[in-house]
């Protein structure tokens, strides 16, 4: 009688669920809820942020607290960050100690396996609208191309050429052209070949038994409600860009490299990404286990911001508001000179009077990605605080740090021939056991 | 001044072209107006029919002339079909000369360049929801292998392993075994191994480099507004659904299947199929002059009625409406005995003084898909209508014609070896030169 009167209350309950959210109840899964991945919808008066547009009202930039509690991800705190010390054994990244990445999902769960001698996989990406990158662009693949030294893992990286194909006025072969140029400068970021498979989509769908199997369960599993929710889609979208974000999704599953990991189904994956592209990887953890594949881990960077301020993110499409990879010491010397927004006073008198202010001033914000010496940032920021320091000194150090950083890229980056670009290219079981 | 005048009106044109459709306007391209490719739409009293469902309140089934009309087809007439002797040389296939394939769009065209010695290719297709198929679902092969026969064509046939995940409750394996089971009843119709190339959505995807391309250029160019005014899709489906569409319109550009058409790119495609297939096609060639392809042409066959009445197609699904290409001599015979819905009388007496109706009686409709012989299908019409042949007699009739032609393609069936299925299945140059 009683297991019968609690199989009755179980049906109840059953049948109370699928009523409340139109979805049949199982265990161990959570109400694939509309409401619960579409936390990232903005209020009146808050940041947007969204895989195309950043921008806020506020000098200092995007409020990345506000935006942690909106997504709903977790601070990278101090403890995290000293126990990515102990479990490495080495001193944390810049981008780490300085609250560059700045938040996280799942960290916990990856250090702990890792510590435990379960490894993990890097992926990340780059959607190549053009042949120019920016010193911004660099930020994920830096700090991407220390975790896989720190850690000693294997990294995919994803080129969305089919993404920009969909979203902008170019052919696929344009797309494509602008793909393998990019690959050249994230190579030149010294990526270790033996343990890194970089790929086109428009090249690797076609070339993977794995990768489209795993597109098409994720899009089995989401529906025009949900990424009208998380993308802000319409009806008068392509159907191209409705079924894409699964397509940034199935790299989070290493069954979608079958020749790269040997095999192997089940691997846990970390990616490292601006803020924002978490609304794809969101959407991605809410469908793995609904397709029995374990959720990525995130960790998220800042923006980088644009030479005129932190209202918005640096913009290849802008040319005044970026430094690029391939400008000149004299270019970026006139660019930081002529554009980059100084928290400094009206008057050199002011100056020295009142100091200047570090918060919205961008020549001190890319000096803190940039400049590696922690007590010359502190001094500088002191200095420029206090008035000590003026807005064209300060100037001149985040321009003799960028010039020989840009040009040293450079050089790197004539190394990359044709051949070395084949070979980071081509799918092949990449030097790792898991 | 005439001129400048001109350029204006032209300018002013355009403008409220643009104003008018919302789009910019391309000389030689019409307006992407929905309401033009959305000509399916269903009025209150008229037959369902789409992809997914045929239903129909009239006995003698759809009205297909109407349906001509509705989906904006050309009727296959006397004319035609004499072309189509008058190209091939040979005598017009029974499902020609009795109305089965009975709507076609271009196939003037096609025969045009044909007789201009400008050849095309086949394609054509099958959704693999289960291991079992029907006699029904020969249709579109048998019609299929005469025409690659009679033109001397190459052909690919797709199975659509990947809709039926999406749609069906089953996994990727499981579609993908169905594909195959179903490919060995496709090879067992008789294709030219060295004309023809089978292939799994799931599989070929990941192995062409051209069809992916293909795939995202038809989604760049159709909208979520446009398949849902298509296919009825809604916001709550799945984006594997709402982009399938552009799975199934590739294939009909060669340049999907570098390998196969040795990198030829604008081969003219001809697909045969049952017209509730069209609504895909009817995209496809909306898209293709905005991708700079060529729009297939089609011949469209009717639906194989269900063995209780014509009301609705035979379906897998349903057993008893179905003759399985696996069932006994026995099980045909007693189906047809059992289940095939009778135009006769209520008593003999009846029967044999005002005759039976060859509008609804199914056993004769199925002789009219399998009985060769013209001058015996017109003597038992006569005889049946008259009164004189006996329900009994008709359906014996049929089950001497089925009971054959199934243990046949049967026997057929047992010599496709795996190694058969790879050879059909493996991407490769056909034997056709273009």
């Amino acid at each position: 009688d009683e297991i019968d009167a609690a199989v009755r209350m179980l049906l109840s309950l059953k049948l109370s669920y699928k009523t409340a959210t139109g979805q049949d109840y199982q265990a161990g899964l959570p109400p694939r809820d509309l409401a619960s991945i579409n936390n990232g919808t903005k209020e009146e008066d808050e940041d947007l942020v969204d895989p195309w547009t950043v921008q806020t009202s506020n000098a200092k930039g995007v409020d990345y607290d506000k935006l942690i509690v909106r997504f709903g991800s977790s601070k990278i705190d101090t403890d995290l960050i000293n126990r990515i010390e102990r479990a490495t054994g080495q001193k944390p990244h810049r981008f780490l100690r300085r609250g560059i990445f700045f938040s996280h999902r799942d960290m916990d769960q990856v250090l702990h396996a890792y510590e435990n001698k379960k490894s993990f996989y890097l992926y990340t990406g780059r959607g190549p609208s053009s042949q120019a990158m920016h010193v911004g662009h660099l930020i994920p693949f830096i700090f991407t191309k220390w975790l896989q030294e720190v850690f000693d893992v294997p990294l995919v990286v994803q080129l969305t050429d089919d993404e920009k194909y969909l979203w902008k006025d170019l052919t696929t072969e344009k797309a494509y052209e602008y793909a393998i140029e990019n690959v050249k400068d994230i190579i030149a970021c010294g990526f270790d070949v033996n343990k890194t498979f970089i790929f086109s989509d428009l090249d690797y769908l076609g070339t993977s038994t794995g990768f489209y199997k795993n597109i098409v369960k994720v899009q089995k599993h989401v529906t025009f409600n949900q990424v009208k929710g998380i993308f802000g889609f319409t009806d008068s979208d392509c159907i191209g860009k409705i079924s894409f974000p699964a397509i940034q999704a199935a790299p989070s599953f290493s069954s979608s490299f079958p020749q790269i990991f040997n095999g192997k189904e089940n691997i846990q994956c970390l990616i490292p990404c601006a803020i924002d592209q978490d609304p794809y990887f969101r959407m991605t953890r809410d469908v793995a286990p609904r397709i029995g594949l374990p959720k990525p881990a995130l960790m998220h960077s800042v923006f980088f911001p644009a030479l005129q301020g932190a209202q918005t993110k640096m913009s290849a499409s802008d040319p005044n508001s970026s430094i690029f990879l391939t400008d000149s010491p004299k270019q970026i010397k006139t660019k930081i000179n002529k554009h980059a927004f100084s928290g400094g006073r009206d008057t050199i008198e002011e100056h020295r009077k009142y100091g200047g202010n570090c918060d919205v001033d961008v020549s001190f914000m890319y000096l803190t990605f940039f400049l590696e010496d922690d007590d010359k940032l502190e001094q500088l920021k002191q200095a420029y605080t206090s008035g000590e320091l003026l807005t064209g000194e300060l100037k001149k150090v985040l321009i003799e740090t960028l010039q020989p950083l840009v040009a040293a890229h450079q050089e790197r980056r004539k190394q990359v021939t044709d051949e070395v670009v084949k070979q980071f290219m081509t799918p092949r079981k990449l030097a790792f056991e898991f």
